[in-house]
């Protein structure tokens, strides 16, 4: 049996399963301070005897195994919880092999073995939701240098008729300053599940998308983009998205896969909400054949 | 002995050398039609016993070695070499293992190996010169996916001060269409090294160039950024680049890597201008240990 933990900003999902992906039980936990959850999250595993662990956390974290604070979220304002040992404090109370990554790296990894990037070895997992974050898996390995990627934070071109400032504490008008659902509801003053009929909304929405896909395209080439997150529930966007990632290519990248069937490239998760659990089962899938 | 060539769209370099990256010969030979071009590449190999070729290539071209187009340059509208059958061309003269790929991926793989990445896993190799490429090795590994990488032709957002309306075929006001030599000279009237002194040629480029840096840093996080091309002889560019990158990531990638030594982090080619054919020699390398 194997444990998996999908780390959110807003709520844990704790769930034990088999090797090949199958999910046996699950519980969701709010994300409160760690003191609050994480007795939660321990009592849940110590229900079972998993043989290994997998977390796939929000971040940023720590992803380097030579690095001394390897295993922790590190510079989150999420109080209660930078600098929080996340690895150290599974494995003394569990004592199994662990493997630790961001949770859309992870979710990358979930739709590679179970999902719509199935039969390819590289992909690519956007979040489009309280912030945008983005993982990848190249040539069969999770996306990882320096640190992990943080693709939410690139640039974007304003849309010409978009006067919103924009919501990145960072970088303000970013990708996520522009595009996550905050700056959504900050721009029009609702939520974007109650804008469903407001065409502007997503027109100006898939043209921050687009953009960022062309970026991510050009740099990584994967094979295959899954679009996930609250946001893109409002499934109107994908064929919007379609239509300017085309455009503002023009022909560049001359793939079938892009100018023929992109319909079937930029798609949204096979697994529905279920693609970071389901990668952090595969983190814990790894992590068992590297203990071996 | 281990044969090389450099393919550019203006010259080819064609080298033998060893194992551990030593060039023994080369030769330059202009970049006319294949027909006019090939049979002095191939003359050259002929003198000597390779045991393998590396070739980094201008592109697009096709690395996906399950494609039947394997090893062809593809869409160029360089006169003659469109579908160009590269690799098979040098498999039927020499009868020798062979690697291909971009003469960008080459040329960080030749950095990672024997030149300013050396020690690290991962890097990025950026030309900026006639046009703009780049290329990358990620865990150990040139980037592949879909297929190889396009960095060149990412978007930026215009500088307030530029009218330019860029360069670039198929995108206008691209990178590329913004930063390479060719835009610099329509934009001024002037080559880039007429222009040395005007430092508002260099703000606006290095404008530029920090933007797309910011983009493959978030998207990719190499461990080393690696800039190359005749543009970049203009040893100025490198600190007004740092600076602009720090102030566009802000502090959000808080590694020390950027904001401490970050001159350490965005450097110079530390093969100089060996970059591309050192690395087309361990492509060869890499081609002969796959044939063993």
């Amino acid at each position: 049996m194997l444990g998996a933990i999908e780390a959110g900003g807003t709520k844990f999902v704790c769930a034990v399963g088999t090797e090949d992906g199958k999910i046996i039980e699950r519980i969701q936990i709010d994300t409160l301070t760690p003191e609050q959850t994480m007795p939660e999250v321990i009592g849940f595993f110590q229900k079972y005897e998993i043989d290994a662990l997998g977390i796939g956390s929000f971040g940023p974290v720590d992803i380097d195994k030579n690095s001394e604070t390897y295993g922790n979220i590190t510079s989150t304002p999420k109080r209660g919880w930078a600098n929080f040992p996340f690895v150290k404090t599974m494995e003394e109370a569990l004592n199994v092999p662990i493997e630790f990554n961001t949770d859309v790296n992870a979710a990358a990894l979930g739709e590679m073995m179970h999902g719509a990037a199935r039969g390819v070895d590289s992909c690519l997992y956007i979040t489009v939701g309280t912030g945008i974050g983005g993982g990848a898996v190249v040539q069969g390995k999770m996306l990882q240098g320096l640190s992990h990627p943080e693709m939410g934070h690139i640039l974007v071109r304003r849309h010409p008729e978009d006067s919103f400032i924009g919501a990145c504490p960072y970088h303000q008008d970013c990708l996520e300053g522009m595009a996550a659902g905050p700056a959504i509801e900050k721009r029009w003053g609702k939520k974007g599940h109650q804008l469903q009929d407001n065409e502007k909304v997503w027109e100006i929405e898939s043209y921050y998308l687009a953009q960022a896909l062309m970026q991510y395209i050009v740099i990584v080439s994967p094979k295959k983009i899954i679009m996930g997150g609250g946001v893109m529930k409002q499934a109107q966007l994908f064929p919007l998205v379609h239509q300017q990632v085309k455009e503002l290519l023009n022909g560049y990248v001359p793939l079938p896969q892009v100018t023929e069937r992109i319909e079937d490239y930029i798609v949204a998760p096979g697994l529905g909400d279920d693609a970071g659990i389901t990668g952090a089962l595969m983190l814990a899938k790894q992590a068992l054949e590297a203990a071996k």
